[in-house]
Formats: C-alpha cells, sequence, structure tokens
C-alpha cells in the first residue's frame, strides 16, 4: 500500500546542513559529508539503501528553497517520477528529462493530494528541507520517517527538529541498516488522525 | 584490550535530558521517556545490550552533577566495580554495597588514571553528563561511544552535542544493536593523539 515517507539524512548533532547553505553549496559551509554515504563513500549497503528507497517512490515531495539550492538536481535528475514542489511564488512546470516538477502553491496538503495521485501504489517521499518535513510530520502525514543519521557533527547549521512541538511525535524504529558511512533508521510514525485530509 | 568507552541516550533531536532537570527528576521534564529501553519497556535485546555494557566496564567515571541529579544511585547502587566522580568539590569516597564511589578533584586526566588503574583489563566506561563525555570526546581519550538514540523527540532541555568544535572528531559506525525500544550505535572514535597524557 502507498505510504508517506520522509526520508532525509542528518549529522549526530542534528544538523541537515551547516551554516550558509546557498546556490553551489546547498549542504552548507562543512556539509558536504553529510552525503558521503551516497557520493563519497558509499557502501554496497548504502548503494542498494538508496536504489531501493528510490524505486520504492512514485513521487517526491520537496520544499522550493531545497529545489532551488540544489539548482533543480540540474538538466538531468533522475527521479523518473513526478516531483511536486512546494512553494509561495507560481513557476511553470519544468521538465528535465524523465523528470517533471510541478511547483505547487497550495500548501502542504495539495502537495500530497497530487503526489499521492501521481505516485499510485508506490510510495511518496518526503526529502525536505526542513521546513517541509517538519510541517509533514507535523501534519500527521507521515507514515515512516527513514532518518539517515551520518556519523559526523556539524556543530552549527540547519537542524532538522528545532522544537517546533513535535514531542507528541510517536515514533517506533522498525529497521536499521548499517554501513561504514552511515546508519539508516527506518521509524514508523504512530500518529494520531492527520490534520491533512488524506 | 582495555578501552575507554563513551556510553549514553538521546533524543532523535539530540537531547540527554529535558529541561529542568533536578534532584528526583534528573532527566528533567518529559525526559523520562529517554531510558524506557532500560526501564519501561526493554526489549530482550536492550536487555542484553545493557548486560554486555555493564559488563564489559571495569571502572565508570560520572560528573558530579550527574551522581547529584541521581541521587547517587541510591542505597545499592549495583556497578559492581569502582566509579569515580569528577568534581570541584572535595566529598569523602562512599561505599554503597558493592559500589565505591570516590570523588577525583583533578580533572579529567587523574579521573581516567585512577579509572584505568582500576579496570585492569576491562574498558573504562563514561556515563556522562554531557560536559564531561564532551570533554572527554574533546581531549581525545574516548575509543569508542556506545550512543542510544531513544526514538522520542524532546524539543528542549541538555544537548549532548552542543557547538563546542567537536567537528574535527572522526566516527566510524561500527555496530548496531536495533530494537523497538531504542537503537543502540557503536561509534569508532578515530582521533589523534589524546590531549591528556594515557
Amino acid at each position: 500500500m502507498s505510504k508517506v515517507l520522509g526520508a532525509i539524512t542528518m549529522s549526530m548533532d542534528g544538523y541537515i546542513a551547516g551554516p550558509n547553505d546557498r546556490v553551489g553549496a546547498g549542504l552548507g559551509d562543512g556539509g558536504e559529508p553529510l552525503h558521503d554515504w551516497m557520493f563519497r563513500d558509499p557502501a554496497e549497503v548504502d548503494r542498494a539503501y538508496l536504489d531501493e528507497l528510490f524505486s520504492s517512490g512514485g513521487a517526491w515531495i520537496v520544499g522550493r528553497t531545497m529545489h532551488d539550492l540544489a539548482e533543480g538536481w540540474g538538466d538531468a535528475p533522475g527521479f523518473g517520477v513526478p516531483v511536486f514542489v512546494v512553494t509561495h511564488r507560481e513557476r511553470p512546470t519544468d521538465v528535465k528529462g524523465d523528470t517533471t516538477f510541478t511547483f505547487v502553491t497550495g500548501g502542504l496538503g495539495e502537495a500530497l493530494r497530487r503526489a499521492r495521485a501521481a505516485a499510485g501504489e508506490k510510495h511518496v517521499i518526503v526529502m525536505g528541507g526542513g521546513e517541509v518535513l517538519r510541517g509533514c510530520l507535523d501534519a500527521g502525514i507521515v507514515d515512516e520517517l527513514a532518518l539517515t543519521i551520518a556519523p559526523i557533527l556539524l556543530g552549527s547549521g540547519k537542524r532538522l527538529f528545532d522544537g517546533i512541538g513535535l514531542a507528541d511525535l510517536e515514533l517506533e524504529p522498525a529497521e536499521v541498516v548499517e554501513s561504514p558511512s552511515a546508519t539508516h533508521i527506518r521509524y514508523r510514525v504512530k500518529s494520531e488522525a492527520s490534520t491533512i485530509a488524506r
């Protein structure tokens, strides 16, 4: 059955980007090692984890800031499925190779409805940034949080969880994939009813 | 061979205690669930993990604040091995059942030397609080960090890592023990030379 997954990498001290994240340095100062498990030093299990995540996704949701910082993932984003970008500023749909970026101005609820429709039986994956993922967690629409913990300390930057009242969220670690480069923990969210119509 | 282990539980958002930690509520407001994996809801693997940790320890190091907040672990602390309490205020040695608390005023270096001597071939375990554990990490004397991540968000309180310049610390996840109640990640510290004589 189709689920909504949150999927993101954070440092051991809770940062998803270092300070001064900007176009050309989307993970901020010192933040690049967050993604060493994907790009610089992936173990076989990391590759398999990422492949499985991508192949499970029928649509992605991403925040506008993250989209812009990643420069739309260049000319060949390679998602292979529709990506819905949550934004306040309208922008025409952007087709790049096998990936269509649709800019949604109707909030998380609209993004979720459109992503669900596009994903069919596959999962909707919310990849961040922090604001969008926290919003989805807060709204109770995330079924599972696929949290990758990179074995680094950043000391400053953007935190994933920053005290916006997620203390009531009930989580249960359901599965762990371990590698020398990162620890991937799949949490089941035991949430109450969603505040956004599903 | 004897190693120095750091062993502590933190929430997913990096807290080792909620706000207002005090005698009688050592884990602070809302912080008690940090230890559900030990007391309220341990799985078999959690019990085994804790047993193995305790049996591997030949001596423990703890900060005075944590000792006092835990009220010296009551009348029967049950460590079974010497515990060295790092403090600025002298206090006579305290013998309770099978556990001796020695109050060390000569800093982490002295605590480490005395704990090593007491531990013999077994490990020295630094259990916190945050200040003592960060100090040991910063001084390069921790060989392995046994970090338990409780599946909760606290939103406020005392953070384990709080940006005191540990960004250079090189860590590698070496082993993971997973349970529905917590995720126990053993990190190997690939550190430079210690700043404290070993």
